[in-house]
């Protein structure tokens, strides 16, 4: 089964709103297997509402439609139905008295430009709105020549209003419709490694045409895998998703380090928990922002107590004990002072682990030494003998956000890997 | 002009992302007079996205073009743009150098793979990707009968590369597209109040219907007055935005902290640098965010140097002094508290002025007397006589993230008040 999603409004083509009802649509029809082939987004203007029915009916077996159904006069999505339909506007008596109840309830008359709002074209099924005055529609389409047959639902752009009326009243008949497909999604997050350097780890499992299909995506530098399995019955996508991910794990190994919705900063701290370690960190070309992410997790405070940030040369020998010498010898941005500063960062805050962050994030103080995203990243751990301390130097492209944020993030997957006793793989 | 934006990706039409680029997208064609006539999501499906590229250039005169330009098997958007306008895909000479220079600058070998990133089909422009891999399409569609003509622009993804390349590359020829009406516009910038109390002090300036217009719009806590003239001539649209713009400033006052691109930590980075002060930090909830933002600018070593993050009460004490009584007696979060982790980061650092951040992010830690999202900040300067400190309480809506954002944002407010030699009018 195909379905494509309309979404009305100007606010939408005006940019002045993001449209979030078109991917909680398709998340809920992929959940019973109903293939969405488009969304399509139109202004609050009669003729390209029209318009884009008309289209859409002729390519899919369910067309869901949002917005344009409040009770001013530039929402015109009622009407647009019933011109396609080439079927009057009725006015549901049922849905009028209701809309009576409701203004009678505030204490008010009815303003009669709500009348519209209980308004369905003649042989379509009125839809109840439990938190709002628009009413819905469900509507069939049939073309003249029979040959054409879709079902059309619509419903206000509210997203709480919309929600709850596809919950209650469209998607029961989506699932009876269906007797599809169902689709099952997993996602691996790594970081680390570029996205084509996943790809090719995952190699065969990438193939075009596959199901489970396995895809990758990148955002603020994470790689994502997207599994999504399609099959009749939900026993067999969820075995077959369970096979494909399992391959695609064994492939990147323990790249991977999370699911779904799992963020690096959820997974780091579940590790710092796990082993009752708390973490310190020494940031200078990052300026806290390695912190911010130790800290985004609610109850950081059982494994992150201090963090120091030194951007200036002086602030890395008066807080945490550089050797102003190396700094001069070595350059503030050497794995040696990366060293240094882990290790009286983890020594001023009596942690167990601590990490420190100092490079040129740009976009100016590069040098052909020593360019623009050169960062050196150290990390230490208390062992009886003392403290043991490595430091790595990467190089990370884009402008001086990415390059901090990189940075942040590789500083926490060095942690990560340090917490289950391996190496970094890269 | 009339534009039809195209987006590309499974994840979109699976509802496993949202798409913020059309809407961004339309923000910014609106902002030059170019009407959005529809949006259109597709997956990522060779003759899904051909489809609904022929359907467009029919339709518009200019189609933006965004995703499946990835180097994976499934980004396919090159191929179809490619298959659309009947031309081979070629390598663009200049952009493979620029890969292979990216790899190299990261010590390996270009993945075979990148190579399609560089492929643009024969007779259309490259464009220039400044923060990732791969290269945009600047290309025209001509129908065989010459009589439909469409300027298309195919750029990545994702968000950061797509709208560094859309304002760099594709902008400035949809400007000159334009030719209709010049569209002038200005954006001021406030934090500290919402949004209905800045459009109270607006007043008429916001009436419906009126050139130039005036709307707000809130991002990030902060509130933005948008004004757009659009009149025949420049002269006449730089004379009515000034006008304009003038009426909002005297409304506004020293609330409005920035323009257009100017960002609250540009602003503050500025009045440091102009009275050469040095500012440190002490952070409890924030966790380190109200120093990523100071140093979010180039060059901030000149004003900031060190930074404090006192996440835990032992280290309020240890590192900045507080007496723990006092974290007893008024709890960690109080103004009192707050007051001595300023004043002894100022002292520590040796700073001119010191911010200090204790607060309740939650979601968990509220009581009834001290709820999630209070938050108590305090302002300390070095004076002659000893620091001199003061604090204040607030009580941020939102979630843990809304909570740390708006709490960093007020103290870089408060610091520039400060630095103005004037009072928090709010």
């Amino acid at each position: 089964m195909r379905a494509i999603i309309l979404s009305i409004g100007d606010e939408l083509t005006l940019g002045q709103a993001v449209d979030t009802n078109s991917a909680w649509l398709s998340a809920q029809l992929a959940s019973v297997g109903c293939a969405v082939a488009a969304h399509v987004t139109v202004p609050d203007d009669q003729p390209a509402i029209e318009q884009a029915m008309e289209e859409a009916v002729g390519r899919c077996d369910v067309l869901i439609v949002t917005g344009g159904m409040g009770p001013t006069e530039d929402d015109l999505t009622r009407q647009a139905l019933a011109s396609v339909l080439r079927e009057p506007l009725e006015p549901n008596e049922t849905w009028l008295a209701e809309l009576e109840k409701f203004f009678q309830a505030r204490g008010r008359p009815m303003p009669s430009a709500n009348r519209i709002q209980a308004m369905i074209p003649r042989g379509a099924t009125m839809i109840f709105n439990t938190c709002g005055t628009a009413a819905g529609i469900d509507a069939s389409y049939i073309s003249g020549d029979q040959k054409t047959v879709c079902r059309v639902f619509v419903m206000p752009g509210v997203p709480k209003e919309m929600r709850a009326m596809f919950t209650r009243d469209v998607m029961p008949h989506v699932k009876q419709m269906g007797g599809g497909a169902v689709i099952l999604s997993r996602t691996l997050h790594t970081f680390g490694l570029g996205e084509s350097a996943v790809a090719e780890k995952l190699g065969p499992q990438m193939m075009r045409g596959r199901n489970p299909s396995v895809g990758t995506t990148i955002s603020g530098g994470a790689v994502s895998v997207r599994i999504n399995a399609s099959f009749p019955s939900m026993s067999e996508a969820s075995d077959r998703l369970r096979e494909t991910e399992s391959a695609c794990r064994a492939a990147l190994g323990d790249l991977v380090y999370g699911t779904d919705e799992e963020t690096l900063p959820e997974v780091v701290a579940k590790l710092l928990l796990e082993k009752k370690f708390v973490v310190t960190t020494a940031e200078s070309c990052t300026g806290g922002l390695l912190a911010k992410y130790l800290t985004d997790v609610s109850g950081s405070s059982a494994y992150f107590k201090t963090g120091f940030i030194t951007y200036a040369n002086e602030a890395k020998t008066e807080l945490l004990g550089v050797d102003p010498g190396h700094i001069k010898g070595h350059g503030a941005v050497s794995g040696a002072v990366a060293r240094e500063m882990a290790v009286g960062a983890l020594r001023r805050a009596g942690a167990d682990v601590a990490l420190a962050i100092t490079g040129i994030a740009g976009p100016t103080g590069g040098t052909p030494e020593k360019p623009v995203g050169m960062v050196c990243i150290a990390r230490a751990t208390a062992r009886p003998q003392g403290p043991e301390a490595q430091a790595r130097t990467f190089n990370f492209p884009g402008d001086r956000e990415m390059i901090r944020d990189r940075s942040a993030k590789m500083a926490l997957t060095m942690l990560r890997y340090r917490l289950m006793g391996k190496d970094l793989p890269f």
